[in-house]
């Protein structure tokens, strides 16, 4: 019989256990975090009617569903992001829910998106949400709950930098293109990557604007300049600043209610997040940040990494009107954010602030004297009751290759017991990190229970 | 604009919170067990190229196998479970991995199953595996992983179920009907369900065997019947009559060498089982258990709780020989078992022995004095920071209503701070369990941090 070549889908990855190991610790500082703020866990379907999903995320996210019919001829595609299957979910269940709702949702999804651009079609998120308050409280508890993950993940340098469309969108109302803010959003998101000349051609592509007005929009408008605001990954305006500038754009939008309704929003968020000492330190206001999705309304934030600026945005979010109007007539104003899993993982290797162990086990035992297999197994048993993580070896191999796979394993201690020390009552501890090893009981006095001494060497 | 009906598909289903905080809690807890061991997480994708999944599971899982097209007009489908992508994963990476490899996978499948039988479209699966040693050490350690992963989430009442397929095999053997042993086996698998005539009649209508044959098969061969060892539910042999049972087992096969090698490995793992106390607590032989799939070719078990006999196995599986055979020459034997989360959920549930807690924060902080949102916000930071989950409620809503909301949450404890505890520098800590009141200080007597005797009251 031939051999089917064994394989994965282009766009597709294998998580081998030293990727995995990362991802999985990863997922679950995420949930911790989140829990510790009352977020509660949902789960739903991989796979949703089409029509749930379609229509949802714009174009391009209909172009890349991957959809087929099911056994009983339905029309069914692979959710794309959490957020409409979030929108779904709410309108289906929402007094069952009751409101406020706060969830987190970590799972995959399906994109069959070019993978020229180093995108995968595969990939995990891992979104919170508060649905059902227009609170700013709310606002400023999601940039905590960021704030919390990046301190919890060890990184030191970090940004939230944080806008509100209502100041955008008293803007482009001031300029007379509100009616146009989707493309000029989109375009004006793009500013750091593309440049401002590429996102002045963008716009006057899209809304038929002059050049001149749309330089005008993307520079400076009255005095006041949206470029002249930006603020450098890595570099935080001081307290001072930030609310100066907060002043100078309120008296310079005063026409535009809409834009005083945003400046009031920034402002009650830094106050909030200066009280816990997030602001100024971890948190900013940058009027460069558009979100190009066109359904947040108030509130928007982006993740900066000081140290790795090019990287963009590791959690990013906003606040919406309106989560479920597809699917019910109950308004559910809410605002969540979504970690970018991937891109961080790939942040924290390159910053050297992954977890550096490969074993889910700290501790190794060799079975080297092949007649005491039952006095090994009593013994990584009693390990394993006092809480510490044990791998014993299944065959009795000679020790130098059972060393060499502990070694490429990443185990952190080593237990050798030879012939000797099962009859001295011993044991040689190895550290396999340091190369320091000592003898020492196994047991502790009575013969009980196992050595003190030899517990804290090992937890320590 | 219409609305578009909120509904899931058939056969899937939405996890609201009080269903999947017990579901995370039970992947938390395998998850830990299976580390305890060294077991090494993997992921793999949902999506894989047809010629890969189709054939391996066997007719019914090619019917049920959702598969399509993908956009560059590659056959694709959905993994039904995680042994084949472990198979085709572990012939694509052996050399990374390194052998012997124990991994563990929890992760979603999907199956077009007939959602008549009350089967689920979509589940996850929850399986360990140890690959590249024959060793009876890894069939010890699988049985201790069941053992521990039982306890760790609180059943008492529980037995491991074991069998070998080399007994079962050697018996066929002796009867002239080893060609047939797929059929048989698989009808022998559901005598607990369907009882001994129908098994009868179903070995008889696939082998052609007379009636008179597959009755002395089923029940009793050369002095000792398969059905005469039947362990009854809930019920635990003593290690004797396990013992004595191998020994008449062992006479009654002589003329089988593969039953003979079954018998020596029974022994073997059941007097390693014997040195940490498992058996015969909770380990036991039961010559009924045959298990349908065709890959396992040595040890196989079962679990079954002592107060639900009739839920069937919680957890079930076995060794192989050769996992990977499709994929690669290089023989790859192991063993591994799965854990059954939705049926045990659902045990759990009926023995009342799952968390109750529906909360994923212990603490509720209603918003109670408008004008102190930003204390609330600064007493709230000072908690979590001390290590404990709290929300504080996003709106300064009536007293009242947010202690609803707290109780319908099901929050441990409520902190109420109103105007005249602001100033006087208490709280009033509410059991909301227990209806318990207590007014205590917030801060220490230096002011700079939490009142211990708060603290220690939370953590209770």
């Amino acid at each position: 019989m031939s051999l089917i070549e064994p394989r994965t889908l282009k766009g597709f990855r294998d998580y081998l256990p030293e990727a995995q190991i990362p991802r999985e610790w990863l997922i679950e500082t995420a949930k911790r975090v989140y829990r510790s703020y009352g977020f509660l866990p949902i789960d739903t379907p991989a796979l949703e009617y089409e029509e749930i999903l379609t229509g949802k995320g714009g174009e391009e996210s209909d172009k890349q569903m991957y959809r087929f019919e099911d056994h009983g001829g339905r029309k069914v595609a692979l959710r794309f992001d959490l957020t409409v299957p979030l929108a779904r979910f709410v309108a289906q269940h929402s007094n069952a829910l009751g409101m406020p709702f706060k969830r987190y949702h970590i799972a995959s999804v399906w994109r069959g998106e070019n993978t020229q651009r180093g995108r995968y079609r595969e990939f995990m998120q891992c979104d919170f949400d508060t649905i059902g308050t227009e609170s700013i409280a709310a606002d400023i508890e999601t940039v905590l709950v960021v704030h919390d993950l990046m301190k919890a993940i060890g990184v030191e340098h970090f940004m939230v930098r944080i806008n509100n469309r209502k100041v955008l969108n008293g803007i482009l109302d001031m300029h007379g293109v509100r009616n146009h803010s989707v493309p000029i959003l989109r375009a004006l998101d793009k500013i750091e990557k593309i440049g401002p000349d590429r996102v002045i051609a963008e716009i006057v592509a899209a809304t038929g604007m002059d050049g001149a007005a749309a330089l005008q929009l993307v520079t400076k408008s009255g005095g006041f300049g949206l470029m002249g605001m930006q603020v450098l990954p890595g570099h935080a305006w001081s307290e001072d600043a930030v609310l100066r500038a907060l002043d100078i754009i309120e008296s310079e939008t005063r026409t535009s209610e809409t834009a005083q309704q945003g400046i009031a929003d920034l402002r009650a968020v830094f106050l909030g997040l200066r009280t816990v000492g997030v602001f100024p330190a971890h948190a900013t206001l940058d009027l460069n940040i558009a979100r190009g999705l066109d359904y947040y309304t108030g509130t928007i934030i982006e993740t900066s990494l000081g140290e790795l600026p090019g990287i963009g945005s590791v959690c990013s979010g906003g606040r919406y009107n309106d989560l479920a109007n597809l699917y019910t007539k109950e308004r559910l104003p809410g605002i969540g954010a979504s970690l970018g899993l991937d891109r961080l993982l790939a942040a924290l290797e390159e910053l050297k602030k992954l977890p550096t162990s490969r074993a889910t086990a700290p501790i190794f035992v060799p079975w080297f004297d092949e007649a005491r297999f039952h006095d090994y197994l009593a013994f990584t048993a009693l390990l394993r009751k006092s809480g510490l993580g044990v791998e014993l070896y299944p065959e009795p191999k000679k020790l130098k290759a059972q060393l060499q796979y502990a070694d490429r394993r990443g185990f952190t201690y080593a237990i050798v017991i030879g012939s000797d020390e099962w009859v001295s009552g011993s044991c040689q501890v190895k550290n396999l990190k340091t190369g320091e090893s000592a003898v020492v009981s196994r047991l502790d006095e009575t013969n009980d229970a196992l050595n003190p001494d030899l517990l804290a060497r090992l937890r320590a």
